[in-house]
């Protein structure tokens, strides 16, 4: 098994579409610029990757493309975690198989009920032994009703297979239990740029991040301003891109990243039906948003 | 377009697994037992169904078995509502000529922020005009957070290739304000058996419902016994699978309903991984309450 | 102990206010006309009371006025219940004192993680051995966050001073599951005219509606016709005040329905601070309900 | 008006009962003791001070005694909100004549569909315009449901007699757009210990912690820190802090934090029914977590 580390900052970057179908063409070329950016590696399907509106070929074909174009400079990480145990494992595989580093593995939700820790444990445990590449857990609560808890962290860190997660909630107090609670190994990666300073802080090895698809040199300085205890100019840069992280998750989601994007120099392109693309309006304020925090 | 009768029960079966694979021998047969029962159709991947936990491959194979069951003497109504747009259409255009009546189309609710109106409204809009079968609109807001406003189903029930509504939220309000807000041929179907009766006395066509694949005679009671206004007698049946109801959904999900079905000589088995089988003691109390609901 | 029927229809009024101040006179007069609308009682301090805008002498004041206005010919429900048990028991008994008949005893809800059945049971056995005059529970999840199980309810109905329930989860399910918990003599109200019918049907006593503030005589009409087993009627009704419930509860609170009072020839007034009266718009909105339900 | 800074740590005391009454002796000892652990001052009847259990005699005669208490020595801040802007009005400034220097003003929330941005831009303004003290925002929405947004506090944020908001939503990213909005002089404290050290690191000055009364000198300590920039043992104190804060609020609430105070030699006692004590397994639990946390 191939080491990874989850150090830095990694853009969970959208998948682009034209007429509908993804642009792979597109696709390489905007990997080509984040890889110039100072990231760390990049995760194709996290949620900005709009992975549920994509067939398994279609995803197969993606992680190829991807893979290709960061040509060995650097880990791709891919969203590969299905609603079952089994589809889970096969994606993985397939995708280990294409070149994947690492797998990040998403709860599965829809029976919520039925997702308890026990349920929770056997899953990630049965992937986990069965993936060929090493599993990051994925914990993205606003999407899918479920919070992995500290004590079951701490439980599935001591997994060899199993070597990280992403945590959405944008809570800092569970990051740090987390922390707490994981063998010495297991890295904890913050899922949302407006935790990022308080994460890395707290000890936290990374950031999995909207923004830093839109602002990846900002998420990057961020990084190293901490390792170099440069907090004054970190709190600076962490309360420039707040209002920008807010923009691109809680109010306009993926087609808002697309739009930002577009006005970046990126290929942003419309989300897949039936996410709509934004409105003129909504495009200007993005745009303000972007100049506000100086990226325009 | 052939048309369908939305009137009546009509159970969401379990989709059985032996050893992790579709048990296409014992779906034949239980199907085959539940069309002895008065029931009006049979849904195929509903919630129950644990359609989330197949692949394309074995929901079109799981179809195909369930149209050759029915064998002409029931409609098979099959949930092919997918995240996207696309995939639904395809989905469902590819169960349609495996032989499915209609087709229950869940709303998309990954991105929920995105999931306006507006998008939604486009969705369904969408999907029923390129669907080759009826489209019935099916809310499930325990298991997506997201819910359909009567306003939103009475604009979508003129459409003519949108012929009903399954909603699941049990809150008989909102039912009868979807029966005032829609167009006359437009049918609303109650997807919980403890508003079944209230439902009916209100003016739903019929029920969708986890009660019916255990209780299919007495669900089916209760419909006639609204049709010819003996109330009493349904309020009576109404209370008695009040219980049962709440086990096979709220509490234990589908590994409850499997357990209860093993119990009553259908075929029930254990449910797709991330799903855990029952507990010994749930099982006692799943026989405890189908004892007291007079079905064991 | 008097005893208090809980069968028919009770409104949950409004306290009116003059400059921000109890309107005692206003008060009265609207009680009388209520009084000749057909309905069974009158419950003061329901949440459309704004019970927590009140001090403990206002409230007193405003039971006295209430008491005196019914002048023997129907009973008066106090909503009594505070956040601790001390508080409960207090206001209770004096408000027994000023001739209240029963106290709807809502579940203290701020510390939502305290609230455990133990505590809850804790808390009504309590208030119910120490209160001169009867118990109601009193369920209201969309204000409290807190839900009491049909066991609690159950265990609850043996106490006999605790002769009923009120919920407003509009949960006809949970309502069935109350009944069948519940010992003999206990009274299951429906606290949402949205599921009197339905209710009704499956067995509950009345009703405690908002919408019988506003449409008294309907909601008597819909309680009668089930008495008689006329159900076509009742559902014809029943779906007339769906949007009108829809209106003073979910959509526009207690302004609403007191802008629906003041076109109907009651005292509505202005709701006290926080609570902003409607805007000229909704007042609008609420004329073309009225209209549309046949009360204007 | 006199001036009060909201620097430094501020523990949100509880309420001392014996026999169901306030201990007013164990309260000022309690204080006293307090004052020595270089807190910048005390805030009574936050959510820990069981504030809703408590009537306006009781609540004025604690204030009385907690300013008897610090005798000047530092500031009384008082969780003086009430649901209505009237009462919040009166009971703020009856406690201003005792002598508190600022007033904890809760977002009303009963009515959880009136409080609009409007609506509470309406309270607080009231509210404040006619307090005799300073005004500090109190957003808990894990007990009110509601959340005041960035846009709101920007606003509120230029009235003269409003100082600063209390929010214990734990969201970094919300403390953050609260800075960015905000007038120049208003000052943001963190509501939550877990997220002490990244709130401070992110420019908050102070924070108000129930875990601050357990250790108060820690939480001085971590705030020390930050403001000599020593983020490396910031980082240790913060992570050492977490799982019991997460005991003194998510798991065991007021209970768990009075027990605690018992075995650190303050007076903690019993919570006020409906709130019980706990039970004995969960005291053994709480003193584990004391001793791992090095407190005991």
């Amino acid at each position: 098994m191939s080491a990874i580390s989850l150090k830095g900052i990694f853009p969970p970057i959208p998948t682009p579409f034209i007429n509908g179908e993804v642009a792979h063409e597109q696709l390489t070329e905007n990997i080509q610029k984040w890889c110039k950016t100072g990231i760390s590696g990049i995760v194709v399907f996290g949620s900005n990757g709009e992975y549920p509106y994509l067939s398994v070929e279609e995803k197969l074909k993606t992680i190829d493309t991807a893979v290709k174009a960061v040509d060995g400079s650097l880990p791709i990480i891919v969203g590969s975690g299905c609603e079952s145990t089994k589809g889970s494992i096969e994606l993985t595989n397939q995708c280990a198989a294409l070149g994947a580093s690492a797998a990040l593995m998403v709860t599965p939700f829809y029976y919520k009920g039925g997702m308890t820790s026990d349920a929770m444990n056997h899953h990630f445990t049965n992937v986990a032994g069965q993936s060929k590449i090493p599993v990051i857990l994925y914990n993205v609560t606003k999407f899918t009703g479920i919070n992995l808890s500290a004590k079951l962290v701490g439980e599935l860190s001591s997994h060899q297979n199993i070597i990280g997660i992403k945590d959405s909630s944008g809570n800092v107090s569970q990051l740090g239990e987390y922390l707490n609670a994981a063998d010495k190994n297991f890295e904890v990666m913050v899922g949302t740029a407006g935790a990022l300073f308080g994460a890395l802080a707290l000890g936290c090895s990374g950031g999995v991040l909207a923004a830093a698809n839109v602002a990846p040199e900002i998420c990057v300085e961020i990084y190293k301003l901490v390792q170099t205890a440069d907090f004054k100019t970190a709190q600076k840069l962490q309360r420039r891109i707040l209002s920008l992280n807010t923009a691109l998750t809680a109010t306009y989601g993926v087609p808002g990243l697309k739009a930002a994007l577009d006005m970046l120099g990126y290929f942003g392109g419309e989300p897949r039906l039936p996410l709509l693309p934004l409105a003129e309006k909504e495009c200007r304020e993005i745009k303000q948003i972007l100049i506000d925090a100086d990226l325009l």
